[in-house]
């Protein structure tokens, strides 16, 4: 019997929401979460449609990257999200997809620019995309220096993972985080939104300027700060 | 037992037409409703899913923002919806949303011009675009000024909040209104698609005219003039 | 008892085609269709909302726009119907909509190129734009000088109505006709399908040309030719 | 009683994926699927909408277009997609639509560059265009020649068919193939996505680089080669 019966389900759940909300065709996203606690992490199995995926599909792993419990091949970017559960120890959700205007972002290989109160509302920062890996690391382990990329463009603009829960990885796509998996699904969601208005904002007018400092402080603070009064908590 | 419970079921109704008609994610926006007579209105509550939310979760204020019946707090934009109900007496319900193409044309801070007759249709004005709000005002109680900011928007061009019952805050996104909820839910509606067409036009043909008066007269006379024929009133 | 019960029903399922194929929003278009042998047309009441619509509220009249059956009161754009079943006496129904990419080409007052064998499979032509009308014609009887300002586009171009089945009014939106109501329905979902094509074709190329005649010809013709070999007939 | 009852099946189920992915209105497209022991394929019968179609209304033809089996007049391209099977001796399944996104690129007269990882997942190159059929060809036998068209580009640019499973063909539209008519299916699909992220891409920056070759091939090797270690087999 499954010591893992319960992070599988939530796993399981958060996935599918990938397909419910229009973020992944085919097999294009997957989800991991954590239980800090047992030191492990369940991900979705690679190359497994959604519609045929069960919860006890999914796969444990420890944070080495050795399957604990699951038949299946693990997703191929698990070392990404292990990666970032080794280095960002207070996240509790990962999800990676090829969402279409976020790789749109990240194929253009642009930030996406903070251009109003919805952007504001979830981070105070544009959304930053690391530069494709140099080839000297593409051809060592892939997906271990994908994560290593991630944290290296976070340290490097002196961001902080639980202010910025979303990033672009040039030429390739979106990774979101968050404290658990529903919450990094809302990140991605939420990221493809700020990428497709963001395209038309500049479609409309090229010179669209940022948003003012005062309101990006001030949205975020509603929501965010330490007098937050958005919410029922 | 409620003394208000139709005013909340009505608002709960116009609330959730927002995600059917694809005018929000998430909870990215809110309907109030008002019952003159009584001096309340009724608005979402704040940071709640639409699909979990029920009828009795609306929450009724008074129009100075004192709730007069709820267990949850109100929309963090109540301010806003009860300074309008306050200088515009004769409408009776207020939305406001984050949706995507009105959003960004708010993002561009450009009035939406009209370039046709689905637009006459409803009003003949271009869609004011309110300018973002001065940094002095922002720290002072934001959401009332935000109510400030379009009734001076109003004002400064001679507009009248019962021709035109849309507009944009730059920078923000959508506000509109109607004599109750299900109208003012429709006008959202119409101006996000009104905000498509425009988008659009403009992609195609950059310099596109502007409807010439003759037609902005004779759409909208024939649907809201004296001898209007539109419809079966 | 009605005379004219399938006439009203057919008419009725015409019409709702128009939001189940994304061609609407609320009250945003209108069908008729025409029996030649009782010289009547059945069409859409004005402004009522598809979900609540029934097939006995289509609105029956003769071709000089007098009631023969119907409580309610019919389109706003009937004249313009029944000017076209006048002067064009094979088409069997008319679609008007506001759909999103027409208008769009409408706004931009540009007919719509013919780029592509999805173009040349329905007809060998641009898809015309009339001008805007004159404001003499437009303080006249307006729908009924509508209908006058589409067939002095197709005579002045000596376009045939049998092979052109589609039109946009400049700053208004489409009509579409055919031999009955479906296929009216018809050639208004497939022109906003060119609409949108040809609008993404010039933002990918603005310099994009227009299709070859010789595959004008072939798609036409093996679809419409006297040796057409496409479809079952 | 069919000896074909399973490839008709087989293939009236990947020919009805087309509307439920979005890729067809209406009759825009087709689906064959080939028996290479029995030397016959199945395609889709011409003209006859999804909604209608019945499995056992797929025509069955040998190579040299003779019907086997079947009561309907086979798809106008049925030509074309014999062609193909009788050149390309490893391909399973066609798919032909006129989905938007790749007819604009096709309209565009432009091959679809490879910007991301996206793309690399499925094939190392740019997706081809083909120019559009010389005239003295389209007067010939004309769907045989749209076969001797796309393997002329192929060869032209020296691809393998089994390695860039996808053409567009300007000025007309996509065709893909694959190992079965499930795989030319989710290829079209894919080209689709690619072509509408290719889209967004150069809308947001029109000098985006396209993806580094390192990328270009680890990418399709954890997918595609020898170590590959994308998916369960």
């Amino acid at each position: 019997m499954s010591g893992y019966k319960e992070l599988k389900r939530e796993c399981y759940e958060a996935n599918m929401q990938l397909p419910a909300l229009g973020l992944v065709i085919y097999t294009f996203g997957n989800v991991s979460i954590i239980d800090r606690d047992a030191g492990v992490c369940a991900i979705k199995p690679s190359g497994v449609p959604y519609e045929q995926m069960k919860a006890e599909d999914m796969v444990v792993l420890d944070l080495e990257n050795h399957v604990v419990e699951g038949k299946l091949r693990p997703s191929s970017d698990t070392k990404t999200h292990t990666f970032l559960y080794r280095k960002w120890t207070e996240i509790g959700g990962i999800v990676h997809t090829h969402a279409t205007y976020s790789v749109a972002w990240a194929q253009a290989q642009m930030d996406i620019p903070i251009f109003g109160t919805t952007h504001a509302d979830h981070l105070t920062y544009d959304i930053p995309c690391a530069p494709p890996m140099e080839d000297k690391l593409i051809t060592q382990d892939y997906e271990h220096m994908t994560g290593q990329q991630i944290t290296d463009c976070f340290s490097g603009r002196e961001l902080s993972y639980k202010e910025v829960e979303m990033v672009l990885i040039g030429n390739h796509g979106p990774f979101t985080w968050g404290k658990d998996g529903a919450k990094a699904v809302y990140n991605c969601k939420v990221l493809e939104e700020l990428a497709k208005m963001a395209f038309l904002t500049l479609q409309i007018n090229p010179s669209a300027p940022r948003l003012k400092d005062r309101l990006i402080q001030k949205h975020y603070e509603r929501k965010h700060g330490k007098n937050a009064y958005y919410g029922q908590n």
